[in-house]
């Protein structure tokens, strides 16, 4: 049976797996949703079991576990690391939904839920693909499955677990579905990931809120000065204000950025697609620079005072912001947070007391297009897509590519199928029923072109 | 009977009076409280009747209903017109307070409770005075109750209520208390409050929450947006950055900025009380004349994005603040509110979109200390406490002091027994027994001394 027939056949069983698995709200940064996680992980375990794999494991780490899985069809066969993650992201805000995000509808031919796209839906095209080959007998290299649960949080246990199984993680390449391509109708493979720093800041006032009139104008108001510290961490130019911030920053040379700027993209789109009456970033670079190759600081929460209905005159106590940095290769998260955290501190005004706290972090990555294993993905979205993959960086950050390389000593392909335009992170995360089956229908072709590009 | 005599064999039931108030959560700017905040007018008309008053009525406005109540002892008597409001400020942050907001507790000498102060205590103070005047049959004015229910929401239909019942107001003089004094051994009557301008601002930048490593730093972020826009409204002398905010500021000379600057103060104690390592204000004021004579802008409260625990790679469409301006005289809050609207548009860059309202405003007043009533209430607080007390500036505002001057013609004295560590609008308000069985007793001889002096 050819690889399209069996989709054929079983596409709507595949959808309806993937539509149960996202009715389990596996919210890992939510303490609350804890039970739904871990019922998440003995789903995707029950799924590769199903599917043929063998010595299936949930590996309980400190936090969230890791679950394992593998298909070793011979010793001597080139051997395929699929990584993916079962977590989510938090929903909220929740009334910008059109359809409850753990609710899964389909429309337009889309997936509307959360985690439809990344990764839950990604992840398991390659569940899906396996299953494929191995009902197909056509699985030409061993296959391991690393799915883990704390990927929206940091993959802080992940580290561990890695150092922990290294003999069992052995492989030649690790494929992850978990970025995106360009259009449907543009593939493209990402080569390159931005790192990822993530911080936490506090600015406290008088010790309790406050009447704003008996006391507005003599003491620190927490929000005003958050604002002018936030403020302050950007200049004219929008480069971001922190010394030291791009001492280690790689710089591309003209030739580079040629072939960058070469990439499909119309401005208009983009501002149209985003209700932007203008665009706004770094000085002197383009929008797909802006978020690729350059490094950013953006505000991602902040709250403090009264946020209810009406009118309330309180000086509040407290400020806070969640603020997290994009990096670039080269510049290291251990060395962005120390550098962030000091000058925060360093610009406050007596005035007030400042805490800043380092949520997860992670590292650049550039992923190499002269390997093997690229040239195999390559090939394979040539076959399916009926064009050339574009390769391309991503602004995004999967932090575990890095660690793969460095603990593993293992490059990555990053094998994405999802689009800019899925919402991921956002209201109405959706994933295309087009993407999903041309992932399981890709996946194979990746395979079968690893195993003999490795003879 | 003598006052202290009736204060003394009653006070248990004044206080049990008060707490059963202080269970009603009257909350006018929640529209969940409705039910509450109107059944806190049926409890005010009821102590009204109980106390003796006559034409005991619940006036309905366009929101909540004003309280009237009268005791009319002759035509040719003087006329003191009470105002009071039932209506107390929203409790949160909840978590912060020690005892349930709508639960009040006795500790240490004083009442628990949102509104144990502002203005729930120190308006039924003159509720259980009237009582004792007239169970003691020592009423020497007529006396007129207007109760209302949308002060801390900004007195929206007290105008149309006042402007329709000019008659049925007519007085001599407001009595009004619902501000502070500086001490329980300093008493003080406040003859000037600051004016208000509140606003509520909406900066949005994409259509849509978007994942922070696609598109940070090619779009802009409404969050950073917000806090540029917010930091550039001081300079850095903490002056507001507003074209024409000063102009027309009221310039106090080098003597009454001296005399001023007589009252007690201690910037020590203010700063410890508060856990300030410094304070923070406009450069070349005193702290007094910072939350007086000085017009401020305040951020009241900041919130977009993630705001949960964790981490959540967001940039957030919106971004809101709600932000107030206490304002001296001259400066009219209409006035402000247009400069502050059209300047806070013209500094948004053209990458977002901005949205400001106005929420409610008052105008700033100053009351005279050589009228008859305040030497009335001057002379009730020497009686009482021993002491002249010191006539004061306030920070705070109460628009309905330039409303009454206005429409009916008439001054106010503003008779407040609370401090500033009452922690009004704040968690853990409360008011000091004292200060409570204080005010029930000096009112009195305010009457007494005012039907004297308009002889």
């Amino acid at each position: 049976m050819t690889i399209q027939n069996y989709i054929t056949e079983n596409k709507d069983r595949f959808i309806n797996e993937l539509l149960d698995l996202l009715r389990i709200p596996s919210i890992s940064a939510d303490p609350n949703y804890k039970e739904s996680v871990f019922k998440t992980a003995d789903e995707v375990k029950k799924r590769l079991v199903e599917a043929g794999a063998d010595n299936v494991e949930i590996c309980q780490t400190k936090g969230y576990p890791v679950v394992y899985g593998e298909k070793i069809i011979s010793p001597s066969s080139p051997t395929v690391l699929v990584y993916g993650h079962y977590d989510v992201q938090p929903p909220d805000p929740l009334d910008l939904w059109t359809s409850p995000p753990f609710d899964p509808v389909i429309k337009d031919e889309k997936i509307y839920a959360r985690g439809a796209c990344d990764d839950k839906g990604q992840m398991y095209m390659h569940v899906k693909a396996f299953e494929l080959m191995m009902k197909t007998n056509t699985l030409p290299c061993n296959i391991k499955f690393m799915i883990e649960g704390e990927e929206e949080v940091g993959s802080d246990n992940l580290g561990t677990f890695v150092k922990a199984n290294k003999d069992r993680l052995k492989a030649d390449v690790v494929l992850i579905s978990d970025t995106g391509m360009i259009a449907n109708d543009i593939p493209s493979i990402t080569v390159g990931l931005r790192g990822l720093s993530y911080m936490e800041v506090e600015v406290t006032g008088p010790n309790r809120d406050l009447h704003s009139g008996i006391y507005g104008g003599a003491v620190a108001n927490p929000i005003n000065i958050l604002c002018e510290m936030i403020a302050s961490l950007h200049d004219k130019d929008n480069k971001v204000n922190i010394p030291g911030f791009y001492d280690n920053v790689e710089i591309l040379s003209t030739e580079e950025r040629a072939e960058m700027a070469k990439a499909p993209f119309s401005l208009d789109e983009y501002k149209k697609h985003l209700d932007l009456s203008d665009i706004h970033g770094e000085t002197d670079y383009s929008t797909n620079e802006r978020v690729s190759i350059r490094p950013t600081l953006d505000v991602n929460g902040i709250w403090g005072g009264y946020q209810g209905e009406g009118a309330k005159t309180v000086i509040a106590s407290k400020a806070s912001a969640k603020i997290s940095m994009r990096l670039v290769p080269n510049q290291t998260p251990d060395e962005i947070t120390a550098l962030f955290t000091k000058h925060f501190i360093s610009i406050a005004p007596k005035s007030v007391k400042v805490k800043v706290t380092a949520h997860h972090g992670g590292e650049a990555a550039v992923t190499p297009t002269d390997s093997i294993a690229y040239k195999a993905a390559d090939k394979a979205m040539q076959t399916t897509f009926g064009k050339k993959p574009i390769p391309q960086r991503s602004g995004g950050s999967i932090p575990i590519v890095a660690l793969f390389e460095k603990e593993l000593g293992l490059k990555t392909v990053l094998f994405g199928f999802g689009l800019d335009s899925d919402a991921i992170h956002s209201p109405n995360e959706h994933y295309g029923i087009f993407n999903y089956l041309k992932g399981i229908e890709t996946i194979p072709y990746f395979f079968k072109n690893f195993a003999e590009m490795s003879k």
